[in-house]
């Protein structure tokens, strides 16, 4: 892609009719870096990743903003207010990816920002307060099992303790840095003085089927679920699957099976509350030996960190229950917890009214994903927009969609909540 | 190991009564030769079970035996009648073994054949029928899941379509033997006609805790149970284990654990009927993914081939209700399948009277697992004698214990019914 053409598709965006138009087609093309030879995969620091960042900063600074790449890769571009001492509005998302992702998770944010800003530029529009359009460096947390790493940096919640997590390769955080020349004390300089901002903004996909079944482009964001993860170990004992009767086996996979269901029917319960066995594996298994072990992940979220902790310890307790009866043992470690993260109510306000100025009936909704957002909750007031998803709601998939008339209605009430936020 | 240490360990062997030791010592020397740093693993043609083969064809060797290794890496020691026309009896079992096995399993049957063949050597027994001792190369079906390639060859029932199938490394059987110099013609050659058998034998550990709980040192095989494998594959819908609520998932491992219940559930209906989900996983999980499809393994065993039949068919009901409910799809594709091999009457009652006359009560059990033995059902007179398994019974694991008294009763019950047996 040369400048030429980036140049061309800019000027088109003068209109905010072409924004959504423009949003998809961007995407798509940042999607052409990708660490796998199908499908999209852009993990921390890797060849694509850099790749994206450079390109996302020739295109914020293409757009008229004052943009780099920062300490933990965070693209930044500047609109700056003509009042120097004004606060500072950021807008952001990430630009990282899952394996075998879709177009939008997270760059959907990146990009309606872009295009808002570029066309605040293009159109002489001051605002009273400085705006940043941040592409976030990493928030899937896929390459060191530590999410939020751009966005955390931002927001003053970058833990130095991760910088010893490994990746895959067996290589720290700490090491990928000092490669790419990044002074590790810089990252934690990059965090912004709360009395400096003055709010935060995401767009972002539902990744959900919500905003699809209620045939409603966007929705407002009202709190972003916390969430506790867990990994659990049953042990058994192994044996030989035609030799020991069925009543002498302490089979570590037929625990786990019922711990799995236990998950379901709690979380059926709810309300607001969702659990999750994504990893399931018998280590080793052969299909001629009763299991000796058995490993699951438990994924638990709610809006409500009282709804959420019920929720856990009535699952420890029937995982201890399968345990004693089936006498097999469980060892649970906790991942990672984060509590809740609330909207902020003047902005769940503010997006109400730019909605409604567009004719569309205002819809809250909790999100049960975390956010890049969720860093800024209690640092500065914080809002995020849901955009529709398509596919039934599908994401972090290859058929995860956006429409461009969702994404142009997702950015024009972007631009309406920034021009009429006060300072 | 030189062979002057063989040799010294061999002249002590001449007494009956030291049978037992000796089979232990030989069965942890051969356990030196491994395809893992720590614990047991020698699957087929690997350089662990090339030197395992070598070392028995040298033992069998020394212990007058006429030892030679076979088209598909059996090791054959044979033992000749004065009438070159007398019929042959097979003492066999296998040296390949499981992942991290234990020192007995199949092993233990080819040490006293060889103890016992050696023995009627040193005192110049002569039989009216040649003996063979073979260590068969292939049981477990570990790295072409194509077991009994070893004692199929023998019984006639290699069959050369397992030749295409292929490792863990891509690299096929045929092209695995094509470069350990084998004449892929020279597998079939290896059949013998069932009208120069006399028999089979195999005395193996019972790798299940029968004989322990009945404090028996050996017990006679009635049959080896038919089984049946099946991969079964179910396939949801993934989805952000955040975003999807609990009454809209179609969860692969969710439908999977209900499977793996419903297994357990029907087969312990029994009667003589075990049930194993011995691999279960999420592939490529992700600990924030809903599971979009979950792979689990199926064995399904009895003695009697109607009632495992039986079993399969409810089981393969409760699946298609499983997914029917569940909105997910389930595929089921037959990976083995063997009848029940009943062990001949004749050979039973051999083992019956040299039991009576060691002193001990003859005690009839059913064998679970599979083994070389059910490859000479139906081709000659085939029998077993299980030998009690230490630690519970455990079997497929370091933890596999058999005791030097109980081996040195199985050899000098099998010395007993060899020297009793008629051309």
């Amino acid at each position: 892609m040369v400048n030429g053409q980036i140049s061309a598709a800019t000027d088109s965006a003068a209109q905010p009719g072409r924004f959504g138009e423009r949003i998809i087609e961007l995407a798509h093309r940042l999607a052409q870096w990708s660490e796998l030879p199908e499908g999209l995969m852009c993990t921390y620091f890797s060849p694509a990743h850099k790749a994206v960042a450079a390109q996302l900063r020739d295109w914020m600074g293409a757009a008229g903003l004052r943009a780099g790449i920062d300490a933990v890769g965070n693209v930044v571009g500047r609109y700056p207010s003509d009042d120097a001492s004004a606060k500072t509005l950021i807008v952001g998302s990430h630009y990282d990816t899952v394996a075998d992702a879709g177009h939008f998770d997270g760059r959907l944010g990146i990009l309606t920002g872009l295009v808002v800003a570029e066309h605040l530029h293009r159109t002489g529009r001051r605002l009273p307060f400085h705006l940043e359009v941040i592409g976030f460096s990493e928030e899937e947390g896929v390459r060191f099992a530590a999410p939020y790493l751009g966005s955390g940096a931002i927001a003053g919640r970058f833990d130095d303790s991760v910088l010893a997590r490994r990746d895959g390769d067996d290589v720290s955080l700490a090491t990928v840095l000092r490669k790419e020349g990044v002074d590790l004390a810089a990252i934690q300089a990059l965090a912004r003085r709360p009395q400096t901002l003055r709010g935060y903004l995401e767009v972002h996909i539902e990744q959900g089927p919500v905003l699809l079944q209620r045939g409603l482009p966007v929705g407002i964001v009202t709190s972003i679920s916390g969430s506790a993860r867990y990994r659990v170990t049953v042990s058994g004992v192994a044996g030989h699957s035609g030799t020991v009767p069925m009543s002498l086996r302490r089979d570590a996979a037929a625990a786990a099976a019922e711990v799995v269901l236990a998950v379901e029917r709690r979380c059926r319960a709810g309300p607001n509350l969702v659990g999750t066995v994504g990893q399931l594996t018998v280590p080793h298994g052969l299909i001629n030996v009763i299991p000796g072990s058995c490993e699951l992940s438990l994924d638990i979220r709610s809006i409500d960190d009282a709804t959420r902790s019920a929720a856990t310890d009535d699952i420890f307790a029937a995982i201890e229950e399968i345990a004693g009866r089936r006498r097999v043992t469980a060892s649970i470690r906790e991942v990672t917890r984060h509590r809740a993260a609330p909207c902020a109510p003047a902005m769940q306000a503010a997006w109400a009214q730019a909605i409604t100025r567009a004719g569309i009936e205002p819809f809250y909704l909790p999100s049960g994903a975390g956010h890049d957002a969720e860093m800024f909750a209690g640092v500065t007031a914080m809002g995020m927009l849901f955009v529709r998803c398509g596919n039934g709601g599908v994401s972090h998939s290859p058929l995860e969609t956006v429409t461009a008339d969702d994404a142009d209605i997702a950015a024009r009430i972007l631009l309406d909540v920034i021009v009429n936020l006060t300072a």
